[in-house]
C-alpha cells in the first residue's frame, strides 16, 4: 500500500484554512488546532439570532475542507451555554412570515445541525449554566458534552406552543437519553438538570464550573492531536450508520477502516508501536 | 399567517366527544380534558380478555378525532397495573386455534399498540404492582411512565414458551432502556424491579404508591393545558423519525414545526410573553 | 394446530452436532446443552489471530444447524477476555497488505458478527479484565455480557491509527450505552471501567471475578432449559426490527409470535400451568 500511504496527490482546491477567521456573530479563537467558538452575548445568555444561525451554518460546512482545524470547542459566555432563539429578534419575526418564510427559517435552523453533524472535525460542547430551546440543540448536535452540576437544559419548545421536533431532537435526544426521557423532555419542556444529564449520559461528564472550558479544551486538544482522518471516519459512520440494519452497517464498516488501514496514520501507530514509542498522527 | 392562525374552517365530520363514553370492558371517566382509562379487574390484578384488547384498540382509535381529550392516563385498581392476556381467557383458547386465528389474535393485540402511538394525545401509564405480559407492552407503548418502587414489570412471554416480540416489544424496549437489558430482560422474562426501570429510563420517575395517581394525573393536566397540537406534532414525528436518518429527520422536523409555527398556540405564546403573561393555550 | 405441533417432520440434513467438536484456535467444551467458548492464551492476554477470527466465524455460523446447543457463553482464560487483534499477528501483516487484501480482512472480521447475531443461540460473553479492540467487539456481538468490577473494555482503534467503525461497533454501541457515550469511546479509545459498564448498559451486571463464569453458565443454563425455539426468534426479531419503523416491526412480530404459537412448547406451557406443574420445554 506504499502507493497510497506514500500521500503524494491532495485534493487540489479542497483545503482552506480557518486559521485566520473572523467570526462576526460569535467569537472564534483558534488554540494550536482546536477551533473555539464562543456565543457572547453574555447580557442575553448567549441567543442566538438570524444571523448567527447563518454563520454557524456557514462555518460548520467551511470547517469540512478546514485540515488546519482538527477539533471544535462550542461554548458560551458569562457562565451560560445559549439561550436558544431570542423572543424579540427570532419569535416576534416569525409570527409575521408566511409559509414559505418560515419553512426557510426552520430549514437554516436545520441545516446548523446537519453541517455540524457534517464537518469531519470532533464537536466538543462545554455547557455551564442556560442550555434552552436551540442552544440544547447546538448541545445535541455536537459530539460530545461535558457540563457543570448547575447546567440546566431545557428543550423548552412546547412553552412557545411549538412541538418539541426541532432541528431533528426527535430523532437524535431519543438516542441519548431514551426513548420514555426524551419524550417526557420534549413535550414537557422542562429543564434537566447537571446531574441527570450526566446520569442519562446526554453529558459525558460533569466539570467544576472554573475547570469546563479547560476539560474540554483538553478533550478537543487530544482529538486533534490523534488520527484526525480516522475521527472523521468515526464520526461520518455513526452518522451513516443511523438506520442501517446491523448487517449492512458491518459491511459499511468494513470498507470504512479498510480505507483507513490504507492511511499514513496506520502505519505511523505500527512503526511506533515496533519501536515502543508514541505515535505521532498526522491526520492522512 | 392570520388567514391560516383565525382558524375558520375546521375539518367537518372530524371530531367527535369521548366525554360521556361508556367503557364495558374497563373504567373510563374524564378529569377535566384528561381521560382515565383503568383497568378493573383487580381481583385477577386486571388480566386482558379478549375483549378488552379490541375495546382498548378502538377506544384509543377513537381518540385521534376526540378534540375534547387532551391527554390520556392508563392505570389499574387495587394496587396493580395489568397482569396481560389471562391464562384461562387467552392462552387456553389460543391452543385451539388455527394459523389464521393465531394471527388475527397478535394482530389485535399489536394494533392496541399502533393505536396508542397513533393517537395524538400523549399516554400517561402510571404503574404500580404487577405490570406483565401483555401489560407490560401496555406500559412500554405509553409515551411516559410513573412508576413505584415495588412495581414489577417483567416481559414474560418466554415463560409461557413464547417469544420477546410481541406488540413490537423488540423494537420499542431496547430504544427506552438499551439493546443488552432489552435482551435480558425478553429472553429470560425476569422482572425489572422499580428502581431498576427508574434507572434505566423505563419510568420516568417513582413516586410513592398512594401518590401514583394524583402525580399521573397532575403531569397529563399540565400536557393537556399546553399546546396540544403541537404535543400531537411530537409524537407524531417521534414516532415518523423512528427509522430515518438524521438529515432526512431534521428536513421532516423543518416541516413539521413550520406548521406549528402556523398555529393560533404559537402566536398566543408571544403575544402573552410580550405582555408578561403566562400563556392560554387553546390546541389550534 | 395438532398437526403443526405434533412435530412429525423436522428438516432432512439441517441438524449436525457440535457436542464433540474439537477446536483448534481456541478451547471449545460443552456443559449439558451449552457451549463453552474460551479464548486460551492467556500470556498475551488472549489475543485473536487470522487462524482464530476464522475459526470463531466458521464455528458461530454452524450454530445456526446445532440443535444440540442451547446457548453460548464466551469467555477467556487466566483472568482476561481478549486483547483483540494481535500487533505482531495481525497489525504488521496488514500493513503490507494491497485493498483487496484488506477488505477481505475487515469482512472476515465482520463475518464473526455476522454470524454471532445470525446464530439462533443466545450468546453470553463473560468478561473479566482486559477486553479491547476486536475483544471488545465480540463482547458487543455478544447477546448478553456478564463483566467484573475490573474489566477495562476498551474500543482502541484510534490509538491504532484506525477508525471507531470496526465490525460495527458504530451501529451497536450506541444503542446499547447511549450515542453521546458511544461516541466518545469510539473516538478516544479509553477504557470503560467495570462500573460504568453496568452503569451505562453494556455489562447486565457485574460480578465478583471468582463467580463470574459459574453467574455466566448459570444464566447460559437456564436459556437453554428454556423454549430454545422461542428464543431464536426473539433473538432473530431483536436483530430484523433494527431499523424498522415501528408499525412495521409491530407487524413483523404478529407474524413471528403466531409461529411461536404454533409449536409444542407453547402447549407444554399451558399444559403444565392448567396442572399446577413446572412446564419442561424442549425447543420445538
Amino acid at each position: 500500500m506504499k502507493h497510497l500511504a506514500g500521500k503524494p496527490h491532495q485534493l487540489p482546491g479542497n483545503r482552506q484554512s480557518l486559521q485566520d477567521y473572523q467570526a462576526r456573530h460569535f467569537s472564534y479563537r483558534m488554540e494550536g488546532a482546536v477551533a473555539v467558538v464562543s456565543l457572547n452575548r453574555p447580557e442575553r445568555k448567549n441567543p442566538l439570532t438570524f444571523d448567527s444561525y447563518a454563520e454557524l451554518r456557514d462555518l460548520f460546512r467551511n470547517l469540512a475542507y478546514a485540515s488546519d482545524v482538527g477539533a471544535v470547542v462550542l461554548t458560551g459566555e458569562g457562565g451560560n451555554f445559549c439561550s436558544g432563539g431570542d423572543v424579540h429578534e427570532i419569535i416576534g419575526p416569525l409570527t409575521e412570515l408566511d409559509m414559505p418564510g418560515l419553512l426557510a427559517f426552520t430549514r437554516m435552523t436545520g441545516d446548523v445541525i446537519k453541517a455540524m453533524r457534517a464537518c469531519p472535525q470532533p464537536v466538543v460542547a462545554a455547557i455551564d449554566g442556560i442550555c434552552a430551546g436551540a442552544g440544547a440543540l447546538l448541545a445535541l448536535g455536537s459530539d460530545m458534552r461535558l457540563g457543570t452540576a448547575r447546567a440546566k437544559t431545557a428543550f423548552l419548545f412546547s412553552r412557545v406552543g411549538l412541538a418539541g421536533c426541532d432541528m431533528g431532537a426527535c430523532a437524535m435526544l431519543p438516542r441519548m437519553i431514551g426513548q420514555g426521557r426524551a419524550t417526557e423532555l420534549l413535550m414537557t419542556g422542562r429543564a434537566m438538570a447537571g446531574e441527570e444529564a450526566e446520569r442519562w449520559g446526554f453529558f459525558n461528564r460533569l466539570c467544576a464550573p472554573e475547570e469546563l472550558l479547560a476539560e474540554s479544551l483538553k478533550l478537543a486538544r487530544e482529538l486533534a492531536g490523534g488520527p484526525t482522518f480516522a475521527h472523521g471516519m468515526t464520526k461520518k459512520m455513526l452518522h451513516q450508520e443511523w438506520n442501517m440494519g446491523v448487517d449492512e452497517a458491518i459491511e459499511a464498516e468494513a470498507q470504512a477502516q479498510a480505507i483507513c488501514m490504507a492511511t499514513n496514520d496506520f502505519h505511523r501507530a505500527y512503526h511506533a508501536f515496533v519501536a515502543k514509542q508514541k505515535p505521532v498522527f498526522e491526520g492522512d
